[in-house]
């Protein structure tokens, strides 16, 4: 089995890592994200002397976006066109695949926390299924008929249309590109500015809830008539209120309304949408599984 | 090159078609789709000859649904629960399979489509796209990363839930499942009971156009958020009215806001919606691409 490092590379800080798998990670380093120019030497120097020991195989990096996953493009491994201050169009991971000279993976957040699901998490022995998570804003990631999902681009799932009953929610939308998105309508600035606080001091019988686990519903039940995944799993900061779970389900068997007559909608809602197994490491976890991925030469 | 025959099997009529390319149809037959134990072996019987001269590789079955097109399952190729009578739970691609003995592929009659045009029509060299026909329903089939799209359950497209501006359009909707689904908004049936007149009656300026290319344009905005497709193709009786493109690509551009910058929706909308090429056609095309699959060991 091999030893593979995983960099997940947020918007504010840096996760470095060594390991097989969740049970058995052998170092681990974390920074704040800073300017490239330091993070990526960092991470270079974090993963020198495993490499030099030789039992280092591969390196993962989950980053932010938006970024170019696609191994055919001149701008492989590229963070692109992203406002973060001096990230803009950085090749993240030919710096760390010439500086180590191992195989490199790459992907998005998501990407990366789906995949890290599907080999370790909630998503064992899936073909087609969707990680979205639900913070700041709401992002999601895929893989279908086993493959991560590219695309024409990075899919933006956060900011599908959805009905906006403005007689009960008279809120405008908090996105600034299309006011009343999902993302707009129940990412977590949406619930602080619908109701004047944040979401986590709301408690459990607050009405927020119903309406937040309604919008998710709405956002679940599109993405089951797209995709058709075999499941959905939802982390991210909002969905650590966990009473969440079944009412987005109650909302989900509602809105399809007897249509789908497969198993896991129709009795088996409990295991179709679902937190995630790896909670917050989905994220390294995910990195270290793109590692692997690289080492067997699967991209 | 081999020869292939394709059955495309709609709910009223069954065309069965031998040939190579679109401009290579050797022999061609249509009849009522009626019972199963009529419509099969009178498939048998177009195709025997052909088997018998040598000259037919594989067949492909492009089947109205809902089928179950997972070649791992003990039902593969069967029509599952169709209401049409003497259809539910009819093992098509078998009986074809064993009356002919040769290759037999199988899939939904719109994945059937989408594979055509992927072959012969406006999705040559894409890898992952959408084909949604909007007639008496709303459908879609897509690839993937160079799959065609199956995840839990055939996807049903055509039910995503879209904003209603009830106070614009106070029609309640027609679908028997979900009242204002996309499909119960703008497919051929919503178009008639809202307007009182079927839509190839409407002249181009009537406003049920407007109305019409506005849900058609959030469909198409949710699947390319979710999918991230390199090409939507739509296609389907209500489709004709060709004076719909550009209006659904206006109300696309103006629903994204410049939030993707990606070239194909910033600069060349005009290649990113579009008719299918293959027309009618992309049925029973369709049906023989999926024949070429099946010949090539490729499911």
């Amino acid at each position: 089995m091999g030893v593979y490092g995983g960099i997940e590379a947020g918007g504010t800080k840096i996760v470095c890592a060594v390991g097989t798998a969740p049970d058995d990670i052998r170092a681990e380093e974390r920074y704040a994200t800073g300017a490239p120019e330091d993070a990526i030497p960092r991470a270079v120097r974090f993963f020198q002397e495993h490499v030099a020991a030789g039992e280092l195989d591969a390196v993962g990096i989950a980053s932010f976006g938006p970024v170019d996953p696609d191994l055919k493009s001149p701008t492989w491994g590229h963070v692109t066109t992203t406002p973060k201050p001096g990230w803009a169009h950085t090749d993240f991971a030919g710096q760390i695949r010439r500086a180590l000279g191992v195989p490199v993976g790459f992907d998005t957040d998501v990407n990366a926390a789906a995949l890290g699901e599907h080999r370790w998490g909630a998503a064992r022995g899936l073909h087609t299924f969707i990680y979205l998570t639900v913070g700041t804003g709401i992002g999601g990631g895929a893989m279908v008929e086993g493959k991560l999902l590219h695309g024409m681009m990075h899919p933006e799932m956060g900011h599908i249309r959805v009905p906006h009953d403005w007689a009960a929610d008279p809120f405008q939308g908090a996105c600034i590109y299309h006011g009343d998105c999902l993302e707009g309508l129940a990412a977590g600035p949406a619930i602080e500015a619908r109701w004047g606080q944040r979401g986590e001091t709301l408690p459990p019988n607050h009405p927020a809830w119903e309406l937040e686990a309604r919008y998710l519903a709405l956002g679940a039940v599109n993405y089951t008539l797209t995709l058709a995944p075999q499941r959905i799993i939802m982390g991210g900061g909002v969905m650590a209120q966990t009473h969440l779970f079944p009412l987005i389900r109650r909302h989900v068997r509602a809105l399809l309304a007897d249509y789908l007559q497969v198993p896991q909608i129709a009795s088996d809602l409990d295991r179709y949408v679902v937190p995630p197994e790896l909670g917050g490491r989905a994220g390294v976890l995910g990195a270290i599984a793109l590692a692997e991925r690289a080492a067997l030469g699967q991209g």
